[in-house]
Parts: C-alpha cells; structure tokens; sequence
C-alpha cells in the first residue's frame, strides 16, 4: 500500500520551531501546491524535486537591523550562553536597574539565534531596555528540564546585581511557553518571582487544541497540521517522558501555581494555532487574581511580530514596552521570598 | 420561479435581538432541520408547520430569579421608562454613590424586559450595586438617534444626584454598541464622560466582519447568516439612513473620540460572531491610550452569560462586577466638564 501524504505533514515534528514564521511568510503569497511525498511500503520516503524559496527569517533580520540600533554581546550568564542586547541610543534613566530576559521561540528545537533576534532586539531598541537572550538548552539533544535549569541559572546570576522586581521575563511560542514554566520552576526552588511576564504566541502549558484547532487551520496556519483532540500533546521530543500535567511543564494545570503568577502580559491573534490555548490560560490567571493583560491581534497569526513591516508589529511592540515599563519596579507582594534569601538558596517558596 | 430558503434566513432581521441566546440554545442541542419556506412570485410567503420550543428566554430568567435576589422597580427617569434594580441584601457600603445604567441587547429592534433582565440581575445581587436599565426606543418604530437621546436623558437626571465618575454603563449586543455610542454622544453633546463603561458582546461600532465572519458561523453561531463582506452593515432599520461612518453611530470611526473614552471592560468569545469587531475595537482603544481591558472566553459564544448555568457566566459577572468596583469613584480626567456644567447644557466638549 502507497501512502500519500503532503510534504508538511512529515516536516511538521522537525519545523516546528519555524511554523510561527512560516505563516507569517504564508500570508498575502500564493505558495502553491504542496508537492506529493510517497511513503513506499519498505519505509522509503520519495520526495520530488520542489525549489524553496529563501528563508524568510533572513530577511526579517535584515529589516530589524536596519529599523533598530542595538549593540550585541556575546556572553556566558551563570555559565550558560546569551546574548546580550542594549540599545545603541542607551538605555533611559528609568530602566538603568532594569532588565529583561527573552526566551526565543523554536518548538523546543531550534531557532537560536534568529528567533532570539527578532524577540531582542526591537525590544531593547524600542523600550531603551537592556535585554538578555538566553541560549538555554532543547531537544532533540536534551530534555525537560534542561531549558527550565539554564533559565534559572541566568536568572540567579542576574539577581546578583538586580532585585526580582527589576527583572521582566518574556518569548513567544516555545519561549512562550517556558517562560511560564520558568515561573513554576522558580516557585519550586524557592527562587522569587520576577516583577512581571510576557507570555506571547503561547499558553503556560500547550499551544494546541480548543476552537483555534479548527479555524487556524483554514484562515492562518494551513501549512499546519494540528491535533484535533486537546488532550494530545504536541509532538515534541524535549518533552517525551514528562507528565502532561506536570506542573513545571505545564503550570496551567495548578492552580496555586498560577496564583503566585507576577504580573502577565499576553498576546495572540485570532489565525495563531494558540488562539485557544492563550485565552484558557488568561481565563485562568484572571480567577487565580493574577493581574493579567490580554490582547489578542485580529487577523493576525502565530509570531506575527516576528516581521516588523506587518503595522501591527509595532502596535504589539508598544504593548509589550509599556507593560513592562508600567510593572517592573514595583513592590514584589510579601509571599515571595527576598533575592537575597533566593542567592542563598536556603529559602523555601511558601 | 420560485426561492427555496431556509427559515432562519427570512427570520434574521426580525430576530436579530434574540440571536444571543438562539446561540445558547443552539449549543450541545440537535435543533433539527429548518423548515423549508416558499416564496411565491406573488409575493405569498409558505412556511411549513412546525414545533418551536419554549422560549429559552423564560428558561434563563426563571434560573436568574432564583439565583439572585433583587427588588425591581418600575421609574420614569428623565422622562425615559427604566426599570431600576436593587440587591435584596443591600447595596455595599462601597457603593453607596455609584449607580450602572444597563442598556440591553436586542438587535435595536426588541428584547425588553427580557434582555434587560438578564444583563441587570446578576450585577446587581453580585455587585452589591443599583442598576438602572433603560427601555429606550428602537426599531422599527424609531431610528438613531432615538436611543442614544434617551440614554443622555437618563444620564442626565442621573447627574444630579450622582458624580460621573461613580456611574457606570454597560450592555450586551446592540446594547454594547449603545454604550459606545452613548460615549460619542455625551461627547457632542457636552456631557461629561461616566467612570467607566462595558462594551459587551459587541464593538464600537457594528457587530460583524473579520475572521469571524468565517470561523462564528461553522463552530457556535451556525444558525445564523452572517455578511461575509465587512463593509456591509447590519440589516437593521433603526440605522437605515445613517452614515455608516458617522462617529455617533460607530464611535470607532473616529479615533479622536475612542481617544476620550473612560476606562473600557471589553467581554467577547471564540466563537460570537462580534469576536472580530471586539478585539478591533480594543486594539485600537489600546492605540488611543484608553484603559481597556479584554476577555476572551474560549469556545463561548454572543451573549453566553445570559445563561447563568454556563459556568464561566460566573466568571464573566465577576470580571464584570471587579471591573467597575475598581474604577467607578477614580478621579476624572480634567478633559472632561464637570456635572455641574453638564447640568447646565452650556459647556463644550473640549
């Protein structure tokens, strides 16, 4: 028996990391139709000959070094790799004790650098803010927890020289998602919360799933398939082995978890395969008591700020500016331990 | 030659009001194929017999009677018939000075009492709160302006006894809609802006076009039709005749008057055919500088807390009721004119 099946499907575990850029360069352009794979019964995979077009995500770079001037170091943060974005105009008075910490998207498997780039570097530029990109470990190479471990890492040497209420936290997609799990992590191992999160093009746990499941398909994600039934998770390999429900995989699931959340942004559109899972997990921050933020991009689609040239890239930008400068250094509540007592790793989460 | 089309399509503009809870009803119940109608070249209209349930209307208030204890009150303010609720159990001591004006969903063209019911109980008993909901004129008997006169009439004999800042509007549908138009309206008019507002299942301006012209339809809102292109308004004959753009009837038109709106609580779902136009409307509130706030509930659809056995209804009253507890009695920008000038219909907007 022959199986036919269109190149993405068997593409989709491998790209996953690409998808929220691929819809971005899937918008507006005919992309023809997907050339027939042929999967012979002896396992032989036939793949015809198709010319791909140059990677999008060169060009969005090149763009967003002409929009944005910022200078990068390349640095090892609590031994762990990053790269290290300040705005070239200097960071602004207000944000002199300040620092955000951005965790790229790439489905656990790639996407480092470009994706830490086009996550950066706007925002160092645009919120006069020093911004550190981590370069934490994923699959397939290694497993859950090792992004959550290099993430902490960064975050502990960081609280050397800031306090918790001057650290901001935020990714899209993948990095979306660890930067909730980050917020679990630390609450575990009794590190204090940072002043305030962004959770972009993601949830705090899963992307999949709920109503998006069957209308980002048809009007954004075509190139994607997606998992029809909610509870199957997404076909990665950093998470093979973990709990579904675990918690520091997938916060969403504890509430008392959620409820020590700082303050959160969140960002989606109605074409990104997130849509669902996004608005779940505000739903649920909001009964946790959580100050949380929602905006949601019509007509938009997974990682839509990726490419600065779509108008309402900068609108979301400016969003995600403000927030953190409207909640960074503000008063960390009582229940989270003190940076000093986190330094000294001796202090229990309560 | 004959038209063979299904009920519903010929029963739309007639309906527009009741399509919220049509919605509701619709949900998880097989509702059976629709009669087929034959229009006749004379003109003679044929609908086949058939069994149409209870009212869900009766099914939701019964619910809400039980649930909620008020006192209803039949007044005539500022001339305008109104119905004006208070909890049995008192009004909060916080609330004292704050009074909800509630305009009700109904397509302009019907549902008083029973939408207005519907939006006014459950506030009112959580909240703590008086509401006041406004019987204003609609179509077909009546056109824009109609409404938006009535509401200021209310408004203003509402001024002399409370401060803006302690007042607060909200409604679902045409009545969301109505909020916003209330807003450019009191602008015009030299009326100052009340504390805060909600614009529920609905937008500044129109209810329809966007992705959900195409995802509301197949996944929560099948039985309605709805115009795919998004310029065409609504079939509704209280705007016949109205500039489509003209800022009084879609505030949204116009950003120098979102610019000037009070703080707005946004409520919309995944799958209400106004998700589109809502989160249109909160972007560009955001861009315009305006305190807004969003919620998105998952798999929900227009108008879903009208039931309030749906559990996230409960979640939807609450943001409601914590919304305006939090920003009714808050300091009023000094843009707008005060009570005392409003009364006296002599101060310009500025």
């Amino acid at each position: 028996m022959l199986h036919f099946r269109p190149l993405f499907v068997l593409l989709s575990s491998a790209c996953l990391g690409l998808l929220g850029p691929t819809s971005v360069f899937g918008q507006g352009r005919p992309v023809g139709k997907a050339p027939k794979v042929v999967v012979q019964d002896d396992g032989t995979v036939e793949v015809p000959a198709q010319t791909v077009p140059m990677s999008f995500m060169k060009g969005y770079l090149a763009r967003d070094y002409e929009l944005f001037a910022v200078e990068k170091k390349d640095e090892q943060i609590g031994g762990i790799h990053a790269y290290v974005y300040t705005p070239k105009a200097g960071v602004s008075a207000r944000n002199k004790d300040r620092v955000l910490i951005n965790l790229h998207g790439g489905g656990f498997s790639g996407c480092w650098p470009g994706c830490a780039e086009l996550e950066s570097i706007p925002v160092s530029a645009l919120g006069q803010i020093e911004v550190v990109s981590v370069d934490y470990r994923e699959g397939p190479d290694y497993k859950f927890p090792a992004a959550s471990e290099d993430v902490a890492s960064v975050y502990q040497e960081l609280l050397k020289t800031h306090q918790p209420k001057d650290i901001g936290i935020y990714g899209c997609s993948a990095g979306g998602i660890q930067t909730a799990m980050s917020i679990a992590w630390f609450q575990r191992h009794g590190l204090p919360a940072p002043g305030a999160i962004g959770i972009f093009c993601a949830s705090a746990g899963g992307v999949f799933g709920g109503d998006a499941s069957y209308t980002a398909v048809p009007i954004g994600e075509a190139r994607m398939p997606l998992p029809i039934n909610p509870g199957a998770p997404p076909p990665l390999s950093y998470f093979s082995g973990t709990d579904p429900k675990d918690p520091l995989a997938a916060p969403i699931s504890a509430p008392e978890v959620l409820a020590k959340f700082p303050p959160t942004l969140m960002i989606t559109g109605t074409r990104g395969f997130e849509l669902s899972a996004a608005l779940y997990t505000h739903e649920q921050l909001v009964k946790a008591g959580v100050d949380t933020e929602l905006h949601v991009w019509e007509g938009l689609f997974h990682g839509f700020f990726y490419n600065s040239d779509v108008p309402e890239s900068r609108d979301a930008l400016n969003v995600i500016v403000r927030f953190f400068d409207r909640h960074l250094g503000n008063m960390v509540d009582s229940g989270h331990v003190s940076a000093a007592d986190a330094k000294a790793g001796s202090a229990a989460q309560p």
